[in-house]
């Protein structure tokens, strides 16, 4: 029963729906990190002493919330829009996605952010730019910037269970809107002090291009706990009924319906 | 058979449903106060004279918008939404909630704005910031301040009551958006004469962690003033017939469908 | 048979529901004043040599585009949601609004904004601040900038009708989002030419409060003749069919299902 | 058989239908271009030195994204809501289109960029400014530049398909807003290196009012393969079921039910 099981979610990874979702989350998350590192590079340039201000703050934070809201709900009813290993872990956590195509979902993403930042980086070089990553504030800890770290992702994760809640009925049309909104905001709140990343992607691929994995870690620690107890709690205790997943997600991780 | 009323009421407050309902009240004001407070840290440590300008207006005004209409969106279908309890007054006022649930929603609400400013305070002092107040302009009385607090929290708690109308049908899918919408445009009109907090509980849990407690009346007496009156005439001018609450709101208070 | 039409056209402007829709559209452009113009005595109190810049702009067109989608939001399912003279005229030339009902609209609006405008300035009086008005720049003439005010009202008397649109189905719910978010395109592109209004409510209120008159008429000839153009266009190009009202739009003049 | 298709098919060019659809685009168009560069020629008006900082980018990203959201939202139950001829590319390589009408919604669209250019230009000059051009960074080239022009167009086709995606159901409401969002975020990213164009049209206006053709060839090429690209692998990819246009776009090329 349970090897059955096993090879039906393997049998499952490559059909043509599965295909589709992986190549889905790739161009999801190419578009998201291509804005959000493409914006960053951009006020840069545009600053003269290249110090951040909080226009450039606002630069940002705009760039990650619109590209995300709109790069989610591309993915919507393909892959479930996660666009984020934090989000597919967050899922996985709550039964919502298999292991296997949790894992699939990985290596797109991760690639995706690869190919995005690389591609960036030649502009970046071409206009006299050095690509950024995400890098925490001197006076802080690795820890200290994990638990805000932690605290951010569940934000985003906790919206995520939140816009797939089937018992929202119709409400869940902005779901998507919503996700990228807290997302904006948290950059806000959190970008001088760590980056503001709530991406493992996006740091991944930032760091293997521009070579520095200082405090790589963090960006995966921080984020990868809060979609956890995220996923376990909005779980457990906000939907705890014995619904079927079909009941609760259109595509299965999905934001939608 | 008041006697039974009060009972039954007692009862309903300590149900699975309303526990959850406490924890969603608690996780979105949580969030809300980390996004919009942390949003103001962030500004002041990329200005350099730490003098605000307009773009850090804007910062703060994109975050409260942003965070407030996740936060609400999150909890909607759950507790109502309310995050704020100047809401939570505003729909006791109408009779939408209980006063017992109420007071519970407070004491959440108080409780997740004074956690999320306990972590922020640290976040603060490591990055060499100190943690703000919703301060008045110098030249500005108690009363004038609290005037217009009372303004734009009538705003609030008014588009809160329309966008639980249930004659909307599915125009109030956009509900959770329109009220964070009109938060960051009242942030925008009045932080720099009142701070704009329209929210007691970010006003309290501020005030208790940084120790000053100066004009901390004006942050109660002005949105809670404001909300009774948006409440009241929302329901006796605006939706006067006589239906019955399940017909009006999808959740007890709740902005939804 | 014409003098019964009046007669219960009359009659009609003194139901509750008709009083009510008046109550609605003065409260919805009370709010819609309060904020649009709060934001601008806002960001000149926050910059030094109170020289605009382009962040004191969008900071503006923030809060002209959040204030309009939510204050439209409220009323849209009373009034209609014109909260703008342009559009109630817009609204009354394609025979959406009687024009008694119109001219009472236009008080409840005049009404509204000239006590916004009142309270603000109070609040700029005692900060130190004089409360703004439209101004045309040095450069232009009166005629340049009644076209500027056309061109960018048509857009939203366009918008105001295309949200109405039945034809729409389920898209009908982010109307209000839309009128308010062109309003902000055009606020960002006109501001610095003729101040941006659309809203002859807003110059109204503003002239009034400030004593100054000066090109009050720019403010009504262009937003009336694009408002004028924009329902003509709609309605005998866009959408020609013979349809009843009824089955157009939800309320008299109404945004959309 | 085939010759009475193309018969049918220019039938269908003149009819009240298609002849509403072409106004529809020229308006749209018109609005979206009179909002994105006037916004530019606002934002170097306030600006001391007209050199671009991050706040002026943020003014022309909110412009754009505002603009695009409402523009397609009028449009799209009549034309579908294109507003740019590289969309009206991506559309036509999928089929969605007819060739015939694709040439026609092109010739809208650029004169209604060229009559919005012409009339800023008269704006521009009057308030002692010049009318903008897309440019490309003095460190890229050609080549490079279209690439990111291709990325960046490819998002906003993608994202025009997702909406256009019947399997949606429900979200599709978000589709308009979406379709801005990316623009806005994209603009954000690339606006520094190549003007974040992605509309010949509007480089097409601007650069005919300017007489400065300069680079014209990479705001067409980069577009237009971008939609290409992002039509094709939409369709054969995401979409790949042998449905009828009928069942997946409620008007021809239109964005969503």
């Amino acid at each position: 029963m349970a090897l059955t099981m096993v090879g039906t979610r393997l049998e499952q990874s490559v059909t043509p729906t599965a295909l589709r979702s992986y190549l889905a989350e790739f161009i999801s998350t190419f578009l998201f990190v291509f804005a959000s590192v493409g914006s960053t590079i951009s006020s840069r340039k545009l600053m003269p002493n290249a110090v951040p201000d909080p226009s450039s703050l606002v630069a940002i934070a705009i760039a990650n919330a619109f590209a995300l809201s709109s790069t989610v709900y591309m993915a919507a009813n393909i892959s479930g829009g996660h666009v984020n290993p934090a989000v597919t872990f967050g899922m996985a956590i709550g039964g919502h996605i298999s292991v296997p195509t949790a894992m699939i979902y990985w290596v797109a993403q991760l690639l995706a952010s690869t190919v995005a930042c690389l591609l960036l980086n030649i502009v970046a070089t071409i206009v006299g730019q050095v690509i950024p990553t995400h890098a925490i504030a001197e006076e802080m800890t690795g820890f200290g910037a994990a638990v805000v770290e932690g605290v951010i992702t569940f934000a985003l994760v906790y919206a995520f269970y939140a816009a797939g809640d089937a018992r929202r009925g119709q409400v869940g049309v902005i779901g998507p809107l919503v996700i990228g909104l807290i997302v904006g905001a948290n950059t806000l709140a959190a970008a001088p002090f760590t980056g503001g990343s709530m991406n493992p992607a996006c740091s991944f691929g930032l760091a293997l291009v521009s070579g520095n994995f200082k405090n790589q870690g963090v960006y995966w620690a921080g984020p990868l706990i809060g979609a956890a107890i995220a996923g376990l709690v909005y779980d457990n205790v906000m939907f705890p009924s014995q619904s079927s997943d079909a009941s609760r997600f259109m595509v299965d991780g999905g934001v939608g319906q």
